[in-house]
């Protein structure tokens, strides 16, 4: 299993705040340490930053920290891997070019499906779960709509295909075609926005603190979506079974709300297991 | 215009030392300045940097320099916009999935053709011509080709979209899959393979000296490409117009030979005009 942190804005934003805590998770405070991937959008681009070795030691990290880039659209995820080897082909997010824009994904669960992906349209690189996932949902879309629909004919299409997919085991994800983001919950996922009046967080992984007076301004939205809350002082909405969530601009506009369930260890808690 | 540097290997190489003579043409020794990209190739994955700073003082670019990464491989690309904004997805070399491999692609040139991509398979993300032409020629040969060819159709083919597009303008460019790299040389393209005996090289750009002995071994191949001649004590090879080249594991195992044509200034040397 995995985690996953994505970042939707309505200014650009820098997520090292919130990422500085989530790498500890790969070694340190969780052992999701099978290589980590980033991907800041800026503008219709894409900036990907990816390592095989463990996020919270990965230079490539270092070098994210340093550069604090700023940025709409961010996915990133930690890898604790269940299908696929520890290589840079099997390390999220994965990146399609759909309808002329990137598409980023990253994915937390173990998926039993086998896809048939040999005449499709997208095609697999790596040995994941989790890309064939996406080449089947990309293709699917590409293959129902030769142009880019609307938003709300996307967001369908999307539950029916996360439907057809999520059969197939845990399928929480996070995507964005760097003009929203969108995130299915299987199991665990959380989400917050931040907006004024700002105060002050403090991370659980290591008890650092930010007082986001000192960076955002009056009407700044930012979402942040992720697997396990990033901070102790803040109130973050738990995802249930089968939830969607559609940010745009920082400001969510459409919602599915999930099934509860009883709490499900999925191996995303990890470190009682690998420690 | 642009310059372009290549790497293939029968070895995992670092390409730093070519890579530090290559980036000083981005703002000190040339005015290649707007953005660049490298593209490493590790298994069947990619890790790509890109920053649309100029790769001399890119931290980008330092960070690819310090952490050394071995490749069989490489792309990279510094920009001299001549058609497409300086934002990152303008940044060469670009990247499509085709058969299940990550294809890499960088240009140098200008191109007038205006390429039909609204129901092709693969559509341009910016607004350069590189990508356009890019997209062009992977759509080109998935419909030609619905599963992966064998190298000697796949190069037939490639010479035939190549000449379309060059009809257009001044097509340089470096493409790679992973497994192989081919460079068509419409102006300015030079290559040479480094193998045993090793010896000493000194580079253009800053005079940086190196002992291959210090790091190669009997039976490594390592070739590069490149716009101009990165070193002055090495034989290097010019292509000329509508020439081709196609190395695999480092070593040339197909060509055809270009046209010697009057020398072009394509604004690839630089310095004169924007100094």
């Amino acid at each position: 299993m995995c985690q996953l942190l994505g970042m939707n804005c309505n200014t650009p934003t820098d997520i090292v705040f919130s990422f500085e805590g989530f790498r500890r998770r790969a070694g340190l405070t969780d052992c999701h340490s099978d290589g980590f991937g980033i991907a800041f959008f800026e503008g219709k681009g894409v900036r990907v930053f990816r390592d095989n070795n463990a996020a919270h030691s990965s230079p490539i990290a270092d070098c994210v920290k340093q550069y604090h880039i700023k940025s709409l659209n961010v996915i990133a995820h930690i890898r604790k891997a269940t299908q696929g080897e520890v290589n840079i082909e099997n390390t999220h997010p994965f990146i399609r070019e759909l309808w002329g824009q990137n598409w980023v994904f990253a994915h937390n669960g173990n998926l039993t499906t086998k896809f048939d992906l040999n005449n499709s349209l997208y095609q697999p690189i790596g040995s994941t779960d989790s890309e064939a996932a996406f080449c089947y949902m990309v293709s699917e879309l590409k293959t129902r709509f030769k142009i880019k629909p609307t938003e709300d004919e996307l967001f369908d299409a999307l539950q029916q295909i996360t439907h057809t997919i999520s059969t197939g085991g845990t399928f929480n994800f996070i995507l964005s075609n760097g003009e929203w983001m969108i995130a299915h919950c299987s199991t665990n996922l959380h989400y917050l926005t931040r907006k004024a009046p700002f105060g002050k967080a403090q991370r659980v992984d290591d008890d650092g603190i930010i007082d986001f007076n000192d960076y955002a301004k009056e009407g700044d939205l930012v979402t942040i979506i992720t697997t396990f809350p990033l901070t102790k002082d803040e109130t973050w909405t738990k995802m249930e079974y089968g939830g969607f969530v559609f940010f745009k601009q920082g400001e969510k506009i459409a919602e599915i709300i999930g099934v509860k369930r009883e709490a499900i260890d999925d191996g995303t808690l990890g470190l009682a297991k690998c420690a």
